[in-house]
């Protein structure tokens, strides 16, 4: 999956620059998106979101789609993560255009949220 | 600090390409070492270690020190990641040389977590 040797996962543990490019599959093997960051709580250091995008290459102009990180479970056997999330439902999400910042403001976030039903 | 106008902070929020290659300072701003990769639990998505490294470029030829998450706090002044531990502390440390994989197994973890006094 990576060029770095040194770059990998155990059972338990994952680097962060083996999750970023990495595919997500829905139901069906559905190709749902692919991630290009994750955003953290700066204290507590848990991961909230997955920030996806598709189609074209990564992160070139293109819209970001925040996850919330609960939506995600790593399947062994893939070496990525599947959602219960569709790719139609990713399209409605709230997103953040390429020429657009996003602010994480708790109101942002508590749309994402909302949307996703997770909290 | 990044070529990327899409890539930011709040005040709760972080991306992890922001975290990646951020500067961490001890104790009357000893440079500690910089951040290479995050490493995360697979199911919880809680940042466990932040694996470091110094001198010369990121990550090519260089040992790699994970240190606990939990040692490190966001300032943001600096905008990047202060410690208690010391860069000879971070020397002295269980690491990994870049020839080397580290396998992020229990026992490993817990002599990180024993050496740097953190559970």
């Amino acid at each position: 999956m990576s060029q770095n040797p040194d770059i990998h996962e155990t059972h338990d543990m994952i680097a962060s620059d083996m999750v970023v490019g990495t595919d997500v599959y829905g139901a069906g093997d559905e190709h749902v998106g692919k991630i290009e960051r994750l955003i953290l709580e700066k204290r507590g250091g848990r991961v909230a979101y997955a920030v996806m995008s598709f189609g074209g290459f990564l992160g070139i102009g293109h819209d970001h789609y925040p996850l919330p990180w609960q939506k995600l479970t790593y399947d062994e056997r893939l070496g990525g993560y599947r959602t219960d999330v569709t790719r139609e439902q990713v399209e409605g999400a709230p997103h953040y255009s390429a020429e657009e910042k996003f602010d994480w403001s708790a109101d942002k976030g508590r749309r994402v949220q909302d949307y996703y039903g997770v909290w």
